[in-house]
């Protein structure tokens, strides 16, 4: 074997976002929600398992750069995510995300993967799971208030995991919401395109909130929500970044991915330190009680955490074999000595020249 | 414009191992020790700028796998790494990497590259950098104690930047001596095998320990080091692994890269809380006095930090300009317009079928 022909061993398995796309239609995107979703379920029964750590932010004035690692004892993986909301201004996405998992026992990479369209999937997954344990019976009506990217992927995953078939959309921006209607046109639902987030709550057992400004916002009231709704909270995720007024998250629930993070980034970052959640892996092992009655309100302050793109690694490597849909990455050195990368290169250079 | 055909602000270029060693053996491999040092030396002088935090680490019963972050204010840069010394008994290497740089203003990846090779350059550059402030004027021997994967380019950045011209070889495995002596055999050094620790050290001015067992090892004794060498320890890098007795510690003065990730990851975890150390960005800066006599001890502590990754990302972005020597990565996604993930999704599908 020469050196500039690496090994198995050095080679990672990359998924573009070319082949995300081809998976996801092989799959079949209704498919793959509910199987994503089955992953992250899986994960959150194992919560205690994991190596739990609030993600590594750098922040900007523009918007932040973080790092969400975890990791199950077998496999680590993290995510790189950015939020930047000029973005969209410049013809690029406000957040864009790539992954990987590897080995913890030698620490190799398994799998790097984009993770942009991989996280609209798995928030939307996460979302309908959430209400899957919290909405209230029969509920099949949502709000969906912010129609940007993430708006058709939660209302398809509402729709396949919870029987969602009314959607209510409103965005400050019509297009926004011209678009999701096209988009969502043939896809089963009775739309309804609403002029005021007052009007989209109408009728709605679930609410969707998912707006991109970083600002303490006020989407929604405490005087528009009645009881016996579930509000599936996901646009406030970062700090400095709310969409509620904190006299819902008095009268509500709230139940939370990881307090020491929601605490920093949610809609409670608005609230005391001690202001009382329910952590959803308690719901998931039974723990804790999920909907009590139905007049509660109950209010997911959903952040996006490592454990559920943990899963969504997971559940993509398991996709993928056999599909093809990869490229072979030679990310790693490989020397036949792992003690000698010196050799390896100089080898490399009588290859070059020869 | 198709959707599964990215645009370039889509695509992020990378460099594998294949391409580094193109580049290393472009450049030259003096030339690149020199240029590096020189980056990593700029981005000592402006240190103040950095958002710096200890590295995130991922401990397992095998090894670790670490995080490393920082930014300067206009890039980001973050480098994954592992540490597994049972590696290498599998066919693996101990230490593999990679690395990213991104845009602060919108947080899109501009470069993902291997970082094994590049980290063994990096670590080699900053020790010589260190010892280019701190050896005895004139020191031209070096003790090489642990002849690894590390150990030619130690000797090499030495040979560089300080001058040494001999090299005095030992590790516990006489068949990685063997390997250090073979490939730096027509390096220009001056070299003898050494068959013990005592043996290596007579007559050196600088003493660099580089070994990978993940304990309390004694590499050097108290009573084996004279006055007046420069000891370059930067085997002791995680918690749990050091090289040297604590009593050399106390005679010499101690050098580090950022005192919160030294003191956990050093030969000063052995030390208590307040053993003082010198930040070695004060030396550059002229802040604090590097040696001051001949016959101080001078020791640094290096355990590797983030914002020399950071140099090195740079450095590599710089050079890459008109090499082509990068493939150009799908990584990202790219929608005409930036909110409409769901439709590029869709659209791919039309696509396939066509």
């Amino acid at each position: 074997m020469q050196a500039t022909e690496p090994s198995d061993l050095a080679m990672v398995p990359f998924v573009s976002v070319d082949n995300m796309m081809r998976l996801v239609n092989r799959i079949g995107l209704p498919e793959m929600l509910v199987g994503l979703a089955g992953y992250i379920e899986d994960d959150f029964r194992r919560w205690q398992l994991f190596d739990k750590t609030p993600r590594v932010a750098a922040h900007s004035k523009d918007g932040v750069i973080e790092l969400m690692p975890t990791s199950d004892g077998e496999s680590y993986g993290f995510k790189y995510v950015n939020g930047h909301p000029k973005n969209t201004r410049e013809g690029r996405q406000t957040v864009t995300a790539f992954g990987l998992l590897a080995d913890v026992s030698n620490g190799y990479p398994l799998l790097l993967t984009e993770m942009t369209l991989l996280t609209a999937l798995r928030t939307a997954a996460t979302s309908a799971l959430v209400a899957k344990y919290l909405a209230p019976e029969g509920a099949d009506t949502m709000a969906m208030i912010g129609n940007g990217a993430q708006s058709e992927f939660q209302a398809l995953a509402m729709q396949a995991i919870c029987g969602v078939t009314r959607l209510r959309l409103y965005d400050i921006d019509p297009k926004a919401t011209e678009k999701a209607m096209r988009n969502l046109s043939d896809q089963g639902f009775d739309l309804t395109a609403c002029t005021s987030a007052e009007q989209a709550i109408e009728g709605a057992q679930i609410i969707t909130t998912c707006t991109a400004d970083k600002q303490y916002a006020t989407i929604l009231t405490d005087n528009m929500v009645g009881a016996g709704v579930h509000i599936n909270a996901i646009g406030g995720d970062c700090p400095g970044k709310t969409e509620l007024h904190p006299d819902i998250l008095r009268r509500a629930d709230v139940f939370v991915e990881y307090p020491p993070q929601t605490r920093i980034e949610g809609e409670i970052q608005q609230m005391p330190e001690d202001f009382p959640v329910t952590e959803f892996w308690q719901v998931v092992t039974g723990v804790a009680k999920g909907r009590r009655e139905p007049r509660q309100i109950t209010l997911f302050d959903g952040v996006g955490f490592a454990t559920e793109d943990f899963s969504a690694l997971r559940y993509i490597r398991d996709q993928l074999q056999g599909t093809g849909l990869f490229q072979p990455l030679d990310m790693l050195a490989d020397p036949d000595d792992p003690r000698d990368l010196f050799g390896m290169l100089r080898r490399s250079q009588v290859d070059a020249v020869a």
